[in-house]
C-alpha cells in the first residue's frame, strides 16, 4: 500500500530497482493539454544518474514511453501511464545484498515487515521508484506554468558542512544548471564539488540540504487542518529516499525569534496585499498568501559506502559488509529535481482541489 | 476539505473556535476497547489553555462528550463522535478581528480562498481545532498501549534559545509533567519559565522545538514509497496550527555527518536485530524498525501578541493593529499532548493498514 | 470503517439508533451558500416517522442542530455540523433484541464481525442513520439548484405487487406530496394505501420500488471507468437499508430488448445534441449526456414484523421471536427523501470533481 | 480521476483500446503469494475477444506481462503491475467514429466533458479496458481461495428473453465452460445461441443477465453504512461497461413479498449459526452471513450494431452512421469472467479491511 499520492491529481508509481521496469500511472489530469514525451525526457534525464564525475555510475537511458492517456499530442483526461524500462539491471554481483542487511538501507525492514524482499539494488525502495515522480511532476510543473505562470526552482543549499548563499528571490533555473553540484552559488559550489570529490576518494558519503521556491503561486492553496499546504509539502519530501528533515518559511531556525520579529507585516502593494518580510514561507494557517513558497528538506548521507561495516545476515549472525559496487557520494545534485516535482504534484493537486470546491 | 486524517483509523474534525463546539468523528476503531470518557478527559486537561501561570487564560472546562461509538463501556467498531462544547466563547470584543488581518495569522489567507471567514478568535484555523485531535488520540494510544506496549512521551526541547538536554530513551510521562514548561530538564525548565514570564510582560511570544518519541514500536510500520512512517508523521506535525518544520532521527543537524559517521550499525542483541546507533530515528525506507522512534516538530513564535503591528484593513486600507485580548507567550507546553496524539493517530493508522495487508 | 461518502464533497455519518444522537459532519462544501437550518429541517421533516397513519408511530421531533460550518448564515468551507438529539431513546424494551437475532436483521452480522452490538433498536444498522444523510443532501440538492437549476424528485413507484404509472419528465414534488403514500399516480396510490393498511393489521410488511429523475444535469458529470455515474448512485442506493437492487434507465426491463430498439438516437435540438428515446437514463460511458437520469431502487419488505419467527438466540439456542412493539409496515414513502438525497451527494461530489479537473 | 477501485487492495487501471497497451496497478497485494502470469492468462482467455464463433472477431493474442511487485515466483507486497500490449490496432478504418457519435456508446459524452476523446475503437471506454480488472481480478481470488476456500462462479442467466435454470449452490465452472455462451442450463444454452447467431446476421446485438455466487465466503467482511458488501459489489458492476441494473438476493424480484415471506429464518446448523432460505444473498446489514453471496448484473444490448442509425457528427450535424465493421452480438459470455473479477476485488478488499480492524 502507500504507492500514490494526491488527491485530485493522483499518481501511482510502481516497479523495483532491477526488475523490469517503472514508472507511473497519472489520473486526473486535465484534458487538452500539449504534452510531449521530450518534456518528460527533460526532467528525467537531470534525475538520471551518471550526469557527471561526481555522481554515480550506473549507466541508464532512462528513456520514458507514454502508453496511454495523450492522444494526437494532447492529454486525454485518461490516465496517463509513463514507463522506464531498465536496462542497466542484469549481470551484477548483488549477492552481498542477498544475505547482508545493509546498514541504514531498508534491507532489514522490507524483510521483516513483508517476510520477502527484492535484495537486487534495493528493489522498491531504490531511488529508482523517483523516476515516476519526476515524470508526473514535469507534468505537473506544465500545468502551473501555463495557468499561473508558476515558477518552480530548487537547489543544493547545503553539502556537509558547506553552506551556500542563494536569494530565492531571484534564482534561476539556468543558475542551477550552471555547475555539476546545482548550487547557485559558485564559490561555495566549487568547494561543495572539492569535498564530494573527497569523500567519493574516501568511499564515504554526505548528506545536505536542497532548498526549493516556487513563484507566482496563486493566493488560496491549501487546506485548513490536515491538507494544509505545508503538511502536503513536509509528506511529499519524507517520502522521498533519505530525507529525514523538512521546513518552511523560517523552519527551525524561526524558533528562537520572538513574534514581534517573526509576525510577517501586511501592506498593499499598489492593490495586492504583500507581506514586508516572508518568515511564513508563503503559507499561512496551510494556505498560500501569494508570496514566495520557500521550503528545505534535509537529506542523510547517503547509505551505501564503499567501506567495511558492522551488521548481520538473514538469519542474525554477525557479520561484516565488505564496501563494494558502485557508490553515489552525494545525492543532492540529483535530488533537485526530485524535490522540484513533488513540489509540482502537491501545488498542482491543491490548484484542482480549490478549483472545485471554491471555482476559480 | 482536506478534515479527515487516517486510512484506516480515520479521524475527521469540525467546528469553529467560537462556533458551539468543536470535536471528532473517528472511523475505525476497533470494537470491543473499554473506553471511558474520563481517558480522553485526562488528555484533554493537559492541551486545555489556563494550566498554568504561563499559558493563556482563555477558561474554558472543555468536557468531552461522546454520543456515539461506545456500549456499556466498549467501542462497537462504529464511528466514535466526541464533543467539546464551547463555554467562554460570547460576548468578547473580536471588532479588531472582523475588520483587520492579524499578521501571520491564517485571516487573510482564507478570506482570500473562501471569500468568506469567521472572524471570531480565528474560527476554524484556531487551535481549539485541536481538541478533536487529543481526543482521538487518546483512543488511538489506548490501543498502542494494550496492543504492544508502546509508549509516546512527548516534551519542550527548546523555547527560543534555550535547549534542554533530555534522554529520550528513559524520559518518562512524570518527568514531562513535573513542571509548568513540560521540559524534563529541570535546570533549563526554569530559565524557559522565566523567559515565558518576560515574553508574556513584553506582550510578546517564543516559538521552540517538541522532541517525541515512540518506544517498544513493533518493527513493520509504515508503507514504502509515498506513506512512509516520517512522511504521515510529518505531514501530522505539519498540520499543527505554527508548525514550521519537522525531523526524524538526526534530522537537519545529520546532514554535516558522513555516511559511515551516520550509518547505524546492526547487531543481533540476544535473538532481536536492533541498531548500534540510532541516527536513523527508529525509521528506515519508511518503516519502523524497532528501535525507538524520535522526531522533532518546530513551532514558530505565536502570531497573537500585544503589540502594535503594521497591517491593512479588510478592503486594503493600511492600519494599525492595536494588541488587546489574551494572549499566549508560548504554546509549546500545550503543544505537548498534542503532538503524543497525533503521533499515536500515525502509528495506530499504520498498525490497522499492516494488519490488514500482512497480517499479524 | 466505512462511515464516509464522497470524494469532494464528503459525508460522514455517525451515530446509534438509541445513542445519544446522530448525525453528519459535511466536508468539501462550498463557502458562501446562504444556508438555513430550516431548509434542512423540511427534508428531514419528510423522513421523519410518524408523519402519517401508514407510517410506523415512533415519536420523534428530529430537530437538527448546525454546529459549525455556518456564519451568519452562510457556509464557510469549513467543516458543516449537523445533529439531531435522540429523544424517544428511553425506557422500551429491547431485551428481545438483546438475546435473539431477529431475522433478516444485521444483529448477527454485527455481533459476529464486531464481537459486540449495541442491540438497542439496532443501533447503527438502524433507517435513523439515514438522517445524516438526508440533512447533507439537503445541501446539496440547494448547491445543484442555485448552480445549475438541477431538480431531483423521487416517488414511489411500486409497493408490493402494485406498480405506478409515472411520467418522469413531468412529476413534480407537489404530485409526490399530495397523498401520504408519495406515489404521483392517484388511482394505484389509494390501492397501496389500503395494501399497506392490510400489512400493517396483519403485523406483516410490504417492499417495493422508489424510482428517481434528476432534470437539468449538465452534460459530463461522471468519471470514465470506476466512478462511472451510475455505480456511484448504485452504491449510494444500495448502501440504504433494506435496498436490494439498482437500475439505471432501462435497467433490467431493456435486457429483453435488442440494441436496435435500444439504442438512444442523437438529434440537434435547436443547438442543444439530444437524444430521441433515453434508455440510456441520462447517462452514457458513465457520464451524464444531459437527458433525464432516470433511476429505481428496490427495497425489500421491512424486516420488523409483528409476528412469531424462528431464529436462535445469542448463544446460537433454537428460539422463536414473538412480535412486539412498533413496526413500519411500508419504509417506502420515508425512503422517497433518502433517495433523493443520495442523488443529490452523488451529482454534487461528481459536479465538484468535474469543476476540478475540467474547469467550468 | 475514477481509474482506482478498492480501499486495501487498491486497482488502478489505465490504457485506451487502440493505444499502446492496456493494463492495470495492484496495490496492496499481502505478500508472499506464489503468483505465475499463467494463471492471469488463464483469466484473461476467457475474457479475449474471438473465443468462439457466437463472439466478436477481433484478435488479440492478450498477453499479460508482470513488470513489477512479483520476486522469485512471489508477490513482494509491493505494486504488481500487469500490461497487456494492443496488437490488433492498427490500420482499421476508424474515420466514422471520428466524426459522428455512435448512438449510446460513449463517443459524445466523453468529448463533452473532456474537449477531447480518443475515437480509435471507443479509446479508455471500450471493453478493453477491463482487461486490467481481470487481470487483477485473478489474484484477488487467488488469495481469496486459499485463505478461507472461497469459490465464486458466475454464468450467463438471461439473454434476451430467455431465461436459464440454475442452482447458484451447485453449479461448478466447468459447467459454466462446457458451451460457448457461459450458460449452465444445457438445454437454454442451445436456444441462447441460435439467438445470438440469429442476432449476428440481423446486425443486431442483445443483452441479458448475468448471475454470479461466492461460496464460503467467511461471515463479517462488509462495513456499516456506506461501504456495506453489497453497495461495493453493486458499484463494481455498474461500473462495467453496459451494466444498467444489479441486484442482490431476492432484488427486485423480492419486492413483491411480504416481510413473512422473505425475512430468512436463523437456526443452528451443528453449531454454524444459518438461515433456511437466502432471500437476502449472503448478506444482511451490508455485511457477509456466511451464506452464498448471489447478486445478479443486467448488461444491455451492446450498442455496436451493423445498421443505419440516426445520429450527429461532431459538430452537431444531422447523419447517419452506417454499420460497418465487427460487432459482438451478445457480450455476456464474455462478461463472465469479468463479473468474477469484480466479485474477487470487492471481496478481498473487504477481507483485508476486517483483518485490519477487527483482526482475524
Amino acid at each position: 500500500m502507500g504507492n500514490s499520492f494526491g488527491h485530485m491529481f493522483r499518481i501511482t508509481t510502481w516497479g523495483e530497482s532491477h526488475g523490469d521496469a517503472v514508472g507511473v500511472v497519472v489520473d486526473g489530469c486535465p484534458p487538452g493539454l500539449l504534452l510531449d514525451v521530450e518534456e518528460i525526457q527533460k526532467q528525467l534525464d537531470r534525475r538520471r544518474p551518471g550526469q557527471s564525475e561526481i555522481s554515480t555510475q550506473r549507466r541508464e537511458g532512462d528513456r520514458a514511453k507514454i502508453l496511454s492517456g495523450v492522444f494526437e499530442g494532447k492529454t486525454l483526461g485518461t490516465p496517463i501511464f509513463i514507463g522506464v524500462w531498465n536496462e542497466d539491471a542484469r549481470g551484477r554481483d548483488y549477492e552481498h545484498m542477498r544475505t547482508k542487511f545493509r546498514p541504514s538501507h531498508a534491507d532489514y525492514t522490507y524483510q521483516a515487515k513483508f517476510g520477502i524482499r527484492d535484495w537486487k539494488g534495493g528493489g522498491r525502495a531504490s531511488a529508482r521508484e523517483t523516476i515516476g515522480r519526476v515524470a508526473a511532476g514535469a507534468i505537473a510543473r506544465k500545468i502551473l506554468e501555463l495557468d499561473h505562470g508558476v515558477e518552480i526552482v530548487a537547489y543544493v543549499k547545503q553539502v556537509w558542512e558547506l553552506t551556500a548563499d542563494v536569494d530565492s528571490d531571484t534564482v534561476t533555473a539556468a543558475d542551477v544548471e550552471s555547475n555539476d553540484v546545482r548550487c547557485p552559488d559558485q564559490d561555495v559550489a566549487i568547494q561543495m564539488i572539492e569535498r564530494i570529490k573527497a569523500a567519493r576518494k574516501d568511499g564515504d558519503s554526505l548528506g545536505g540540504v536542497v532548498e526549493a521556491v516556487a513563484r507566482n503561486v496563486p493566493v488560496g492553496l491549501g487546506e485548513p487542518v490536515f491538507d494544509k499546504l505545508e503538511a502536503d509539502l513536509g509528506k511529499a519530501m519524507l517520502s522521498l529516499p533519505a530525507c529525514k528533515g523538512f521546513e518552511v518559511g523560517s523552519g527551525f531556525g524561526g524558533t528562537t525569534m520572538t513574534g514581534s520579529q517573526h509576525n510577517d507585516p501586511f501592506y498593499n502593494a499598489g492593490g495586492r496585499i504583500r507581506t514586508r518580510t516572508n518568515y511564513s514561507g508563503g503559507i499561512q494557517g496551510g494556505i498560500s498568501n501569494g508570496e514566495n513558497i520557500v521550503i528545505r528538506a534535509a537529506f542523510k548521507p547517503t547509505a551505501t559506502i564503499l567501506r567495511p561495516q558492522e551488521t548481520v545476515d538473514v538469519d542474525g549472525n554477525p557479520t561484516t559488509l565488505e564496501g563494494r559496487g558502485r557508490h553515489d557520494p552525494c545525492v543532492l545534485p540529483r535530488a533537485v529535481p526530485i524535490v522540484e516535482a513533488m513540489m509540482a504534484l502537491v501545488l498542482v493537486d491543491h490548484l484542482l482541489r480549490q478549483r472545485g470546491q471554491v471555482g476559480g
